[in-house]
Protein backbone atom coordinates (compact mmCIF):
# COMPACT_ATOMS: atom_id res chain seq x y z
CA UNK A 1 0.00 0.00 0.00
CA UNK A 2 1.41 3.56 -0.80
CA UNK A 3 1.58 5.66 2.41
CA UNK A 4 0.98 9.20 3.00
CA UNK A 5 2.73 11.44 6.04
CA UNK A 6 1.31 14.75 7.05
CA UNK A 7 3.76 16.52 9.14
CA UNK A 8 3.05 19.35 11.12
CA UNK A 9 6.83 21.05 10.47
CA UNK A 10 6.17 24.39 12.83
CA UNK A 11 5.13 27.51 11.97
CA UNK A 12 8.35 29.42 11.31
CA UNK A 13 11.09 28.82 13.88
CA UNK A 14 13.27 26.13 12.00
CA UNK A 15 13.77 24.29 15.36
CA UNK A 16 9.78 24.02 16.35
CA UNK A 17 9.96 20.69 14.91
CA UNK A 18 9.43 17.59 17.03
CA UNK A 19 11.89 14.41 16.96
CA UNK A 20 8.68 12.58 15.83
CA UNK A 21 8.50 14.70 12.45
CA UNK A 22 11.94 14.81 11.86
CA UNK A 23 12.30 10.98 11.94
CA UNK A 24 8.71 10.82 9.61
CA UNK A 25 10.55 13.22 6.83
CA UNK A 26 13.42 10.29 7.04
CA UNK A 27 10.66 7.78 6.04
CA UNK A 28 9.26 9.67 3.34
CA UNK A 29 10.72 9.37 0.09
CA UNK A 30 8.57 12.31 -2.20
CA UNK A 31 7.44 15.58 -0.60
CA UNK A 32 4.89 17.25 -2.09
CA UNK A 33 4.89 21.12 -1.95
CA UNK A 34 2.25 22.80 -2.81
CA UNK A 35 2.91 26.57 -4.45
CA UNK A 36 0.90 29.50 -3.73
CA UNK A 37 2.17 32.21 -5.73
CA UNK A 38 5.14 34.40 -6.23
CA UNK A 39 4.51 36.10 -3.06
CA UNK A 40 4.72 33.02 -0.81
CA UNK A 41 8.01 31.61 -2.09
CA UNK A 42 9.46 32.05 0.83
CA UNK A 43 7.10 29.32 2.41
CA UNK A 44 8.16 26.73 0.04
CA UNK A 45 11.69 27.56 0.71
CA UNK A 46 11.19 27.25 4.41
CA UNK A 47 9.96 23.40 3.67
CA UNK A 48 12.97 22.48 1.38
CA UNK A 49 15.48 24.31 4.32
CA UNK A 50 13.62 22.00 6.49
CA UNK A 51 14.23 19.07 3.96
CA UNK A 52 17.96 19.61 3.89
CA UNK A 53 18.63 20.53 7.43
CA UNK A 54 16.63 17.02 8.63
CA UNK A 55 16.89 14.82 6.33
CA UNK A 56 19.87 12.18 6.49
CA UNK A 57 19.20 10.00 3.16
CA UNK A 58 19.98 11.92 0.12
CA UNK A 59 17.95 10.86 -3.09
CA UNK A 60 14.14 11.58 -1.89
CA UNK A 61 12.31 13.60 -4.68
CA UNK A 62 10.22 17.21 -4.15
CA UNK A 63 7.38 17.28 -6.67
CA UNK A 64 6.53 21.01 -6.45
CA UNK A 65 2.93 22.00 -8.02
CA UNK A 66 0.87 25.01 -8.11
CA UNK A 67 -1.96 24.81 -5.14
CA UNK A 68 -5.47 26.46 -6.97
CA UNK A 69 -5.83 29.10 -5.87
CA UNK A 70 -9.11 29.86 -3.61
CA UNK A 71 -11.25 31.92 -5.30
CA UNK A 72 -13.60 34.42 -3.32
CA UNK A 73 -17.19 33.16 -3.60
CA UNK A 74 -19.61 35.89 -4.22
CA UNK A 75 -22.81 33.82 -3.24
CA UNK A 76 -21.50 32.09 -0.19
CA UNK A 77 -17.79 31.55 1.64
CA UNK A 78 -18.78 28.08 1.96
CA UNK A 79 -19.48 26.97 -1.58
CA UNK A 80 -16.05 28.77 -1.95
CA UNK A 81 -14.13 26.80 0.18
CA UNK A 82 -15.70 23.58 -1.15
CA UNK A 83 -14.79 24.16 -4.92
CA UNK A 84 -11.36 24.85 -3.49
CA UNK A 85 -11.31 21.79 -1.89
CA UNK A 86 -12.90 19.98 -4.95
CA UNK A 87 -10.03 21.24 -7.25
CA UNK A 88 -7.60 20.65 -4.91
CA UNK A 89 -8.78 16.71 -4.51
CA UNK A 90 -8.44 16.01 -7.32
CA UNK A 91 -4.74 17.37 -7.60
CA UNK A 92 -3.98 15.49 -4.72
CA UNK A 93 -5.05 11.98 -6.03
CA UNK A 94 -3.04 12.84 -9.35
CA UNK A 95 -0.42 13.50 -6.99
CA UNK A 96 -0.80 10.16 -5.09
CA UNK A 97 -1.93 8.19 -8.13
CA UNK A 98 1.35 9.11 -10.75
CA UNK A 99 4.60 10.23 -8.21
CA UNK A 100 3.71 7.56 -5.42
CA UNK A 101 4.80 3.89 -6.30
CA UNK A 102 3.29 1.36 -4.83
CA UNK A 103 4.53 0.94 -1.37
CA UNK A 104 6.21 4.24 -1.59
CA UNK A 105 5.77 7.20 1.40
CA UNK A 106 5.17 10.41 0.39
CA UNK A 107 4.75 13.65 2.74
CA UNK A 108 3.04 17.26 3.03
CA UNK A 109 4.72 19.64 5.12
CA UNK A 110 2.12 21.00 6.74
CA UNK A 111 2.15 24.62 8.49
CA UNK A 112 2.07 24.53 12.07
CA UNK A 113 -0.74 22.40 13.43
CA UNK A 114 -2.06 19.92 10.80
CA UNK A 115 -5.22 20.12 12.94
CA UNK A 116 -5.75 23.94 12.80
CA UNK A 117 -7.04 25.38 9.88
CA UNK A 118 -5.34 23.36 7.66
CA UNK A 119 -7.02 21.30 4.81
CA UNK A 120 -4.78 18.89 3.98
CA UNK A 121 -6.16 16.10 5.98
CA UNK A 122 -10.09 17.14 4.79
CA UNK A 123 -8.70 17.44 1.39
CA UNK A 124 -7.12 13.67 1.30
CA UNK A 125 -10.09 12.46 3.02
CA UNK A 126 -12.30 13.55 -0.11
CA UNK A 127 -9.25 11.97 -2.19
CA UNK A 128 -10.31 8.61 -0.56
CA UNK A 129 -13.86 9.34 -1.56
CA UNK A 130 -13.43 9.86 -4.86
CA UNK A 131 -12.50 6.06 -4.65
CA UNK A 132 -9.40 5.51 -6.24
CA UNK A 133 -6.57 3.03 -4.54
CA UNK A 134 -6.68 2.84 -0.97
CA UNK A 135 -3.86 4.51 0.62
CA UNK A 136 -2.70 4.43 4.30
CA UNK A 137 -2.97 7.99 6.23
CA UNK A 138 -0.92 9.24 9.51
CA UNK A 139 -0.72 12.64 11.05
CA UNK A 140 2.75 14.31 12.75
CA UNK A 141 1.55 17.03 14.85
CA UNK A 142 3.58 20.36 14.83
CA UNK A 143 3.75 23.55 16.98
CA UNK A 144 1.01 25.61 15.67
CA UNK A 145 1.30 29.64 15.92
CA UNK A 146 -0.88 29.73 18.48
CA UNK A 147 1.90 28.39 20.51
CA UNK A 148 4.49 30.02 19.33
CA UNK A 149 2.70 33.43 20.09
CA UNK A 150 1.77 31.96 23.51
CA UNK A 151 5.40 31.14 24.40
CA UNK A 152 6.99 34.42 23.08
CA UNK A 153 4.42 36.24 24.89
CA UNK A 154 4.96 34.56 28.08
CA UNK A 155 1.40 34.15 28.38
CA UNK A 156 -0.77 31.20 29.10
CA UNK A 157 -2.96 30.93 26.33
CA UNK A 158 -6.43 30.43 28.99
CA UNK A 159 -7.38 32.13 32.20
CA UNK A 160 -7.43 30.00 35.29
CA UNK A 161 -9.59 27.04 35.02
CA UNK A 162 -11.29 28.87 31.94
CA UNK A 163 -12.14 28.11 28.11
CA UNK A 164 -10.25 29.33 25.60
CA UNK A 165 -11.48 30.31 22.11
CA UNK A 166 -9.35 29.63 18.65
CA UNK A 167 -11.57 31.52 15.82
CA UNK A 168 -10.50 33.40 12.55
CA UNK A 169 -11.34 37.25 11.49
CA UNK A 170 -14.00 36.89 9.90
CA UNK A 171 -16.03 35.13 13.04
CA UNK A 172 -14.39 37.09 15.76
CA UNK A 173 -17.95 38.07 17.82
CA UNK A 174 -18.28 40.30 20.76
CA UNK A 175 -19.36 36.91 23.04
CA UNK A 176 -15.92 35.57 22.26
CA UNK A 177 -13.39 38.62 24.09
CA UNK A 178 -12.88 37.23 27.27
CA UNK A 179 -10.08 34.93 25.99
CA UNK A 180 -9.65 34.69 22.55
CA UNK A 181 -7.26 33.43 19.32
CA UNK A 182 -7.95 35.13 16.27
CA UNK A 183 -6.11 33.65 13.00
CA UNK A 184 -6.29 34.06 9.41
CA UNK A 185 -7.12 37.66 10.13
CA UNK A 186 -6.56 40.11 7.08
CA UNK A 187 -8.53 42.85 8.54
CA UNK A 188 -7.45 43.59 11.73
CA UNK A 189 -10.67 42.35 13.31
CA UNK A 190 -9.75 43.61 16.87
CA UNK A 191 -10.48 47.42 15.09
CA UNK A 192 -14.51 46.20 16.18
CA UNK A 193 -13.79 46.61 19.72
CA UNK A 194 -11.58 49.17 21.06
CA UNK A 195 -14.02 50.81 22.79
CA UNK A 196 -13.77 47.35 25.06
CA UNK A 197 -11.44 47.45 27.80
CA UNK A 198 -8.86 44.59 26.75
CA UNK A 199 -5.08 43.64 26.57
CA UNK A 200 -3.81 42.21 23.36
CA UNK A 201 -0.69 40.23 22.62
CA UNK A 202 0.39 40.06 19.22
CA UNK A 203 2.64 38.56 17.05
CA UNK A 204 3.43 38.08 13.25
CA UNK A 205 6.04 36.11 11.66
CA UNK A 206 6.29 34.37 14.76
CA UNK A 207 9.53 32.05 15.11
CA UNK A 208 11.31 34.07 12.10
CA UNK A 209 13.98 36.49 11.90
CA UNK A 210 11.01 38.89 10.86
CA UNK A 211 9.17 38.13 13.68
CA UNK A 212 7.55 41.26 15.32
CA UNK A 213 6.12 41.55 18.73
CA UNK A 214 3.58 43.74 20.72
CA UNK A 215 1.48 43.59 23.40
CA UNK A 216 -0.55 45.76 25.82
CA UNK A 217 -4.02 47.49 26.14
CA UNK A 218 -6.02 47.18 23.01
CA UNK A 219 -6.90 50.84 22.89
CA UNK A 220 -3.32 52.03 23.67
CA UNK A 221 -1.16 49.87 21.02
CA UNK A 222 -4.07 49.07 18.21
CA UNK A 223 -2.15 51.82 16.18
CA UNK A 224 1.19 50.73 16.47
CA UNK A 225 -0.10 47.17 15.26
CA UNK A 226 -1.71 48.36 12.06
CA UNK A 227 1.15 50.50 11.49
CA UNK A 228 3.83 47.80 11.84
CA UNK A 229 1.20 45.30 10.21
CA UNK A 230 0.98 47.35 6.61
CA UNK A 231 4.66 48.20 6.69
CA UNK A 232 5.51 44.62 7.16
CA UNK A 233 3.27 43.50 4.25
CA UNK A 234 4.62 46.07 1.89
CA UNK A 235 7.91 45.26 2.46
CA UNK A 236 7.74 41.49 2.69
CA UNK A 237 4.69 40.94 0.01
CA UNK A 238 2.97 38.88 2.69
CA UNK A 239 1.77 38.57 6.15
CA UNK A 240 0.87 35.61 8.91
CA UNK A 241 -0.03 37.34 12.23
CA UNK A 242 -1.95 36.14 15.27
CA UNK A 243 -3.42 37.37 18.20
CA UNK A 244 -4.67 36.66 21.90
CA UNK A 245 -7.42 39.40 23.01
CA UNK A 246 -8.53 38.89 26.63
CA UNK A 247 -10.35 40.83 29.34
CA UNK A 248 -8.72 41.31 32.74
CA UNK A 249 -10.07 39.88 35.37
CA UNK A 250 -11.53 42.44 37.76
CA UNK A 251 -9.76 42.36 41.26
CA UNK B 1 21.13 36.84 36.59
CA UNK B 2 19.53 33.24 36.91
CA UNK B 3 17.23 31.76 34.52
CA UNK B 4 14.64 29.52 34.39
CA UNK B 5 13.38 27.31 30.79
CA UNK B 6 9.49 25.89 30.89
CA UNK B 7 10.05 23.33 28.70
CA UNK B 8 6.67 21.91 26.95
CA UNK B 9 7.75 18.24 26.81
CA UNK B 10 4.79 16.98 25.02
CA UNK B 11 2.18 15.12 26.74
CA UNK B 12 3.61 11.05 26.77
CA UNK B 13 5.17 10.43 23.58
CA UNK B 14 8.70 10.88 23.90
CA UNK B 15 9.68 11.56 20.48
CA UNK B 16 7.07 14.30 20.55
CA UNK B 17 9.62 16.92 21.62
CA UNK B 18 10.65 19.90 19.90
CA UNK B 19 14.77 20.06 18.98
CA UNK B 20 14.02 23.71 20.33
CA UNK B 21 13.28 21.59 23.66
CA UNK B 22 16.22 19.35 23.49
CA UNK B 23 18.22 21.99 22.62
CA UNK B 24 16.89 23.96 25.73
CA UNK B 25 17.34 20.65 27.79
CA UNK B 26 20.58 20.58 27.17
CA UNK B 27 20.94 24.37 28.52
CA UNK B 28 19.77 23.79 31.89
CA UNK B 29 21.95 22.52 34.84
CA UNK B 30 18.87 22.19 37.44
CA UNK B 31 15.60 20.19 36.79
CA UNK B 32 13.10 20.82 39.13
CA UNK B 33 10.97 17.86 39.35
CA UNK B 34 7.66 18.20 41.26
CA UNK B 35 6.21 15.52 42.60
CA UNK B 36 2.15 14.94 42.89
CA UNK B 37 1.71 11.63 45.21
CA UNK B 38 2.68 8.19 44.43
CA UNK B 39 -0.29 7.44 41.76
CA UNK B 40 1.47 9.79 39.25
CA UNK B 41 5.18 8.40 39.74
CA UNK B 42 4.94 7.54 36.55
CA UNK B 43 4.85 10.77 35.35
CA UNK B 44 8.08 11.93 36.98
CA UNK B 45 9.88 8.67 35.74
CA UNK B 46 8.93 10.10 32.45
CA UNK B 47 10.79 13.24 32.81
CA UNK B 48 13.57 11.42 34.31
CA UNK B 49 13.54 9.35 31.43
CA UNK B 50 13.27 12.51 29.01
CA UNK B 51 16.26 13.69 30.15
CA UNK B 52 18.02 10.69 30.14
CA UNK B 53 17.50 10.01 26.64
CA UNK B 54 18.49 14.04 25.17
CA UNK B 55 20.96 15.04 27.84
CA UNK B 56 24.07 14.49 26.24
CA UNK B 57 26.16 16.06 29.26
CA UNK B 58 26.36 14.45 32.55
CA UNK B 59 26.34 16.29 35.33
CA UNK B 60 23.26 17.52 34.67
CA UNK B 61 21.37 17.92 38.84
CA UNK B 62 17.23 16.48 39.52
CA UNK B 63 15.27 18.42 41.89
CA UNK B 64 12.54 15.99 42.99
CA UNK B 65 10.49 18.01 45.30
CA UNK B 66 6.72 17.27 46.51
CA UNK B 67 4.04 19.51 44.96
CA UNK B 68 1.72 21.00 47.46
CA UNK B 69 -1.57 19.39 47.34
CA UNK B 70 -4.95 21.07 45.72
CA UNK B 71 -7.22 21.25 48.33
CA UNK B 72 -10.86 21.17 47.30
CA UNK B 73 -12.31 24.77 48.68
CA UNK B 74 -15.72 24.37 49.54
CA UNK B 75 -16.42 27.54 49.06
CA UNK B 76 -15.33 28.50 45.97
CA UNK B 77 -12.76 26.45 43.08
CA UNK B 78 -11.52 29.76 42.87
CA UNK B 79 -10.44 30.25 46.16
CA UNK B 80 -8.54 26.75 45.84
CA UNK B 81 -7.06 27.42 43.20
CA UNK B 82 -6.10 30.73 44.66
CA UNK B 83 -4.15 29.36 47.63
CA UNK B 84 -2.42 26.47 45.96
CA UNK B 85 -0.57 28.69 44.07
CA UNK B 86 -0.01 30.69 46.68
CA UNK B 87 2.12 27.62 48.13
CA UNK B 88 3.53 26.60 44.65
CA UNK B 89 4.77 30.41 44.10
CA UNK B 90 6.66 29.87 47.67
CA UNK B 91 8.02 26.27 47.22
CA UNK B 92 9.26 27.62 43.62
CA UNK B 93 10.67 30.66 45.22
CA UNK B 94 12.74 28.89 47.50
CA UNK B 95 13.81 26.04 44.57
CA UNK B 96 15.48 29.18 42.47
CA UNK B 97 16.70 30.78 45.43
CA UNK B 98 18.54 27.91 46.82
CA UNK B 99 19.25 25.39 44.25
CA UNK B 100 19.89 28.03 41.71
CA UNK B 101 23.53 29.90 41.69
CA UNK B 102 23.77 33.03 39.70
CA UNK B 103 24.22 32.93 36.46
CA UNK B 104 23.02 29.09 36.50
CA UNK B 105 20.01 27.98 34.25
CA UNK B 106 17.00 25.97 36.18
CA UNK B 107 14.28 24.16 34.56
CA UNK B 108 10.43 23.29 34.57
CA UNK B 109 9.74 20.42 32.18
CA UNK B 110 6.26 21.05 31.48
CA UNK B 111 3.97 18.38 30.15
CA UNK B 112 2.44 18.89 26.85
CA UNK B 113 2.04 22.87 25.95
CA UNK B 114 3.25 25.10 28.64
CA UNK B 115 0.16 27.70 27.86
CA UNK B 116 -2.83 25.18 28.14
CA UNK B 117 -4.43 24.48 31.19
CA UNK B 118 -0.61 24.64 33.22
CA UNK B 119 0.22 26.83 35.98
CA UNK B 120 3.84 26.85 36.54
CA UNK B 121 4.26 30.04 34.01
CA UNK B 122 1.42 31.56 36.91
CA UNK B 123 3.13 30.35 39.57
CA UNK B 124 6.61 31.98 38.02
CA UNK B 125 5.04 35.04 37.83
CA UNK B 126 4.09 35.04 41.56
CA UNK B 127 7.81 34.52 42.35
CA UNK B 128 8.50 37.33 40.70
CA UNK B 129 5.86 39.59 42.72
CA UNK B 130 7.33 38.27 45.75
CA UNK B 131 10.17 40.20 45.08
CA UNK B 132 12.96 38.42 45.65
CA UNK B 133 16.23 38.68 43.07
CA UNK B 134 15.04 38.99 39.27
CA UNK B 135 15.12 35.52 37.04
CA UNK B 136 14.67 35.26 33.43
CA UNK B 137 12.10 33.08 32.18
CA UNK B 138 11.88 31.81 28.65
CA UNK B 139 8.93 29.52 27.68
CA UNK B 140 9.32 26.49 24.95
CA UNK B 141 6.14 25.28 22.89
CA UNK B 142 5.04 21.65 23.78
CA UNK B 143 2.67 19.51 21.55
CA UNK B 144 -0.20 19.30 23.68
CA UNK B 145 -2.74 16.28 24.33
CA UNK B 146 -5.31 18.43 22.57
CA UNK B 147 -3.15 18.10 19.40
CA UNK B 148 -1.81 14.53 19.76
CA UNK B 149 -5.61 13.27 20.45
CA UNK B 150 -6.41 15.42 16.88
CA UNK B 151 -3.48 13.74 15.15
CA UNK B 152 -4.26 9.85 16.73
CA UNK B 153 -7.58 10.19 15.30
CA UNK B 154 -6.93 11.94 11.72
CA UNK B 155 -9.43 14.62 12.43
CA UNK B 156 -8.88 17.89 12.38
CA UNK B 157 -9.66 20.20 15.14
CA UNK B 158 -12.40 23.07 13.77
CA UNK B 159 -14.52 22.38 11.48
CA UNK B 160 -14.07 24.29 8.11
CA UNK B 161 -13.79 28.08 8.75
CA UNK B 162 -15.37 27.56 12.19
CA UNK B 163 -13.91 28.41 15.51
CA UNK B 164 -13.06 25.78 18.45
CA UNK B 165 -13.45 26.09 21.81
CA UNK B 166 -11.42 24.19 24.52
CA UNK B 167 -12.76 23.99 27.68
CA UNK B 168 -12.70 21.66 31.25
CA UNK B 169 -15.16 19.05 32.50
CA UNK B 170 -16.38 21.80 34.74
CA UNK B 171 -17.09 24.65 32.58
CA UNK B 172 -18.74 22.23 29.41
CA UNK B 173 -21.77 23.74 28.40
CA UNK B 174 -24.12 23.41 25.41
CA UNK B 175 -23.69 25.96 23.82
CA UNK B 176 -19.91 24.51 23.03
CA UNK B 177 -21.21 21.73 21.22
CA UNK B 178 -20.93 22.52 17.63
CA UNK B 179 -17.31 21.87 18.25
CA UNK B 180 -15.30 21.29 21.72
CA UNK B 181 -12.32 19.85 23.37
CA UNK B 182 -12.76 18.84 26.75
CA UNK B 183 -10.02 18.12 29.22
CA UNK B 184 -9.57 18.09 32.81
CA UNK B 185 -12.76 15.89 33.23
CA UNK B 186 -12.82 13.43 35.79
CA UNK B 187 -16.64 12.91 35.48
CA UNK B 188 -17.57 12.28 31.99
CA UNK B 189 -19.34 15.89 31.47
CA UNK B 190 -20.44 14.36 27.62
CA UNK B 191 -22.98 12.07 30.17
CA UNK B 192 -25.62 14.94 30.11
CA UNK B 193 -25.28 15.21 26.26
CA UNK B 194 -26.61 11.72 25.26
CA UNK B 195 -29.55 13.31 23.97
CA UNK B 196 -27.90 14.88 21.37
CA UNK B 197 -26.81 13.76 18.49
CA UNK B 198 -22.80 14.12 18.58
CA UNK B 199 -19.89 12.78 17.41
CA UNK B 200 -16.89 11.88 20.01
CA UNK B 201 -13.39 11.77 19.65
CA UNK B 202 -12.08 10.20 23.05
CA UNK B 203 -8.31 9.30 23.94
CA UNK B 204 -6.40 8.34 27.00
CA UNK B 205 -2.66 8.08 28.07
CA UNK B 206 -1.94 9.11 24.52
CA UNK B 207 1.05 8.87 23.15
CA UNK B 208 1.66 6.30 25.71
CA UNK B 209 2.43 2.43 25.49
CA UNK B 210 -1.27 2.53 27.23
CA UNK B 211 -3.01 4.65 24.88
CA UNK B 212 -6.61 4.00 24.43
CA UNK B 213 -8.70 5.83 21.52
CA UNK B 214 -12.31 5.81 21.30
CA UNK B 215 -14.53 7.60 18.50
CA UNK B 216 -18.07 7.35 17.05
CA UNK B 217 -21.97 8.17 17.74
CA UNK B 218 -21.72 9.66 21.55
CA UNK B 219 -25.01 8.19 22.15
CA UNK B 220 -23.47 4.86 20.54
CA UNK B 221 -20.14 4.44 22.71
CA UNK B 222 -20.31 6.68 25.80
CA UNK B 223 -20.87 3.17 27.58
CA UNK B 224 -17.40 1.99 26.01
CA UNK B 225 -15.18 5.15 26.92
CA UNK B 226 -16.63 4.93 30.25
CA UNK B 227 -15.86 1.34 31.22
CA UNK B 228 -12.54 1.38 29.55
CA UNK B 229 -11.86 4.50 31.33
CA UNK B 230 -12.87 2.80 34.52
CA UNK B 231 -10.92 -0.30 33.68
CA UNK B 232 -7.58 1.79 33.02
CA UNK B 233 -7.76 4.40 35.84
CA UNK B 234 -7.89 1.36 38.44
CA UNK B 235 -5.71 -0.81 37.16
CA UNK B 236 -2.88 2.26 36.83
CA UNK B 237 -4.08 4.20 39.74
CA UNK B 238 -4.39 7.68 37.37
CA UNK B 239 -5.85 8.37 34.05
CA UNK B 240 -5.35 11.30 31.89
CA UNK B 241 -8.16 11.79 28.62
CA UNK B 242 -9.50 14.38 26.83
CA UNK B 243 -12.03 14.12 24.10
CA UNK B 244 -13.59 16.11 20.87
CA UNK B 245 -17.00 16.43 21.27
CA UNK B 246 -18.81 17.63 17.60
CA UNK B 247 -22.11 18.12 16.13
CA UNK B 248 -21.96 16.67 12.73
CA UNK B 249 -22.92 18.93 9.80
CA UNK B 250 -26.39 18.59 7.82
CA UNK B 251 -25.40 17.62 4.49
C1 LIG C 1 -4.16 28.61 7.25
S1 LIG C 1 -3.80 29.02 8.91
C2 LIG C 1 -2.70 27.73 9.32
C3 LIG C 1 -2.42 27.62 10.79
C4 LIG C 1 -1.38 26.58 11.13
N1 LIG C 1 -1.86 25.23 10.83
C5 LIG C 1 -0.94 26.67 12.57
O1 LIG C 1 -1.03 25.66 13.29
O2 LIG C 1 -0.49 27.75 13.00
C6 LIG C 1 -2.76 30.42 8.71
C7 LIG C 1 -2.86 31.40 9.86
O3 LIG C 1 -2.04 30.95 10.92
C8 LIG C 1 -1.44 32.04 11.58
N2 LIG C 1 0.03 31.89 11.46
C9 LIG C 1 0.70 30.86 10.90
N3 LIG C 1 2.02 31.02 11.03
C10 LIG C 1 2.22 32.16 11.70
C11 LIG C 1 3.37 32.85 12.16
N4 LIG C 1 4.61 32.36 11.94
N5 LIG C 1 3.20 34.00 12.84
C12 LIG C 1 1.97 34.48 13.08
N6 LIG C 1 0.84 33.88 12.67
C13 LIG C 1 0.96 32.73 11.98
C14 LIG C 1 -1.96 33.31 10.92
O4 LIG C 1 -3.08 33.74 11.64
C15 LIG C 1 -2.36 32.79 9.56
O5 LIG C 1 -3.39 33.58 9.00
C1 LIG D 1 -3.40 19.98 33.83
S1 LIG D 1 -3.90 19.64 32.18
C2 LIG D 1 -2.37 19.84 31.32
C3 LIG D 1 -2.52 19.88 29.83
C4 LIG D 1 -1.19 19.95 29.12
N1 LIG D 1 -0.49 21.21 29.38
C5 LIG D 1 -1.37 19.75 27.62
O1 LIG D 1 -0.91 20.60 26.84
O2 LIG D 1 -1.91 18.72 27.22
C6 LIG D 1 -4.13 17.88 32.25
C7 LIG D 1 -5.18 17.38 31.27
O3 LIG D 1 -4.62 17.26 29.98
C8 LIG D 1 -5.15 16.14 29.31
N2 LIG D 1 -4.03 15.22 28.99
C9 LIG D 1 -2.72 15.43 29.24
N3 LIG D 1 -1.98 14.42 28.78
C10 LIG D 1 -2.82 13.55 28.21
C11 LIG D 1 -2.65 12.31 27.54
N4 LIG D 1 -1.44 11.77 27.36
N5 LIG D 1 -3.76 11.69 27.07
C12 LIG D 1 -4.97 12.22 27.24
N6 LIG D 1 -5.19 13.38 27.87
C13 LIG D 1 -4.13 14.04 28.34
C14 LIG D 1 -6.18 15.53 30.24
O4 LIG D 1 -7.43 16.09 29.89
C15 LIG D 1 -5.73 16.03 31.59
O5 LIG D 1 -6.81 16.10 32.49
Amino acid sequence: MKSVLLIGIGSGHPEQITIQAVKALNRASVFFLLDKGRAKEELVQLRKDICERYIEQPGYRLVQVSDPLREENEDSYEAGVERWHAQRAGLFARLIDEELADGECGAFLVWGEPGLYDSTLRVLERVVDLGGPPFEVEVIPGISSVQALAARHRVPLNRIGEPIRITTGRRLAAADLDNVVVMLDAHCAFGQFLDQTLEIYWGAYLGTEDELLVSGQLHEVHGKIRELREEARQRKGWIMDTYLLRRPLKS
